[in-house]
């Protein structure tokens, strides 16, 4: 008998946005995972830390922050460690920051594990919607198109996607906050967008979009921009 | 002192993908409101009916189904019937299946009560997330473009949100699966389309798109398609 392998979204940074199955899954592991920076806390354990089991066995994920530099490394070494936990008939919780399926590591990682041995999953509330909730501005509602946009695609390809969607969420900001600013004006949209970084987190923010530019934005950081209606309800 | 109306998250269905906060807030409730259709249970309810509290006011929201009937009344008379709670000094708890967001009718709610209650959102996990987990299916990762495409959009604006997006969720299926099957086909993407209905519910279904347009979706169906760097890492 081989074990499981369980993502677990953890939601957003609010221990309390973590779901009753998350608690109860990682309340019966003896194995858990995480990534986590090379130096410094991981965001998935701190925010599910209450819940590890006392004499868990802990696996972090050294995952590169640099995204020049690759996590492969990382990754390989990682599996090869959940792995032998799987193979021994232990079940491996990995903590996942937000939901396992939207922008996570998990996938990486799971899919080189995947065949071998079975992998279940746990939603996890997401950013975007938490980000939402902060800010009170719906991402999407009725017949809206809503499209999720990493900062990291070049401005020509951020233009086109915030004009194809009714409205979006521009995530990842980091150092590419002033090119997606740049484009947000040229589309005359910059008034409708919204800024927030670190939601959920003890260092939440929601600043205005020109102070983002001027000081600079870390990488959990978004921007949402509703224009419904102007591209198809006219 | 007035009270605050508070929009929470549910989650898609089961009861225990709702989250600390929720069930918190819930707890603490005085009045609660939620949509329900004009004959039968309410889905948000069922989702939280152990937390709500013994002796709770219950304000019902009597939507109409049929698209083609307005909705105006039901959420005037709702608004009207929280406003009094609300005027009184009591807090109200809307529940919200999934997140009160993305797609969700709280938000035409709370606009008709916003600026003179103070609202508050305590975000939930989307259907989004959870049907990719059921499916074992990410719904972006890395770099890519995610759309979320409400199947009501006319055949030819599906597929140009198809196209513009590496990964897609094509929603609120319902009679549109045929019309988006037909898109899927001329794109060749049909055999990318993964399918599931009522993700988290009970009656949860995961299918071939080739039988869901044979026996018919229901609205709570959606698609993921993943197209992954086609149109932007080759």
């Amino acid at each position: 008998m081989t074990g499981t392998l369980y993502g677990v979204g953890v939601g957003p940074g609010d221990p309390e946005l973590m779901t009753v199955k998350a608690i109860r899954v990682l309340g019966g592991a003896s194995v858990v995972a995480y990534p986590a920076p090379e130096k410094g806390e991981s965001l998935a354990r701190s925010i599910a830390k209450d819940h590890i089991p006392v004499g868990c066995a802990e696996i972090a994920l050294h995952l590169p922050f640099d995204p020049n530099r690759s996590s492969d490394k990382a990754f390989r070494d990682g599996a090869g460690a959940i792995a032998k936990h799987l193979a021994a008939g232990r079940d491996v919780v990995c903590l996942c920051a937000g939901d396992p399926m939207l922008y996570g590591s998990f996938v990486t990682l799971s899919a080189q594990l995947e065949g071998r041995y079975p992998v279940k999953i746990v939603p996890g509330v997401s950013s975007l919607t938490a980000s939402a909730a902060v800010l009170g501005q719906a991402l999407a509602s009725h017949d809206d198109s809503f499209a999720v946009i990493p900062a990291t695609r070049p401005a020509e390809e951020i233009e086109r996607l915030v004009l194809g969607a009714d409205s979006a969420a521009i995530i990842k900001l980091g150092r590419h906050v002033a090119k997606v600013a740049r484009v947000l004006e040229r589309l005359g949209l910059a008034d409708r967008a919204r800024y927030v970084e670190r939601v959920g987190m003890p260092n939440e923010r929601i600043r205005t979009l020109a102070s983002a530019v001027t000081d600079g934005a870390p990488y959990f950081a978004m921007i949402l921009v509703y224009r419904r209606g102007e591209a198809w309800r006219a």
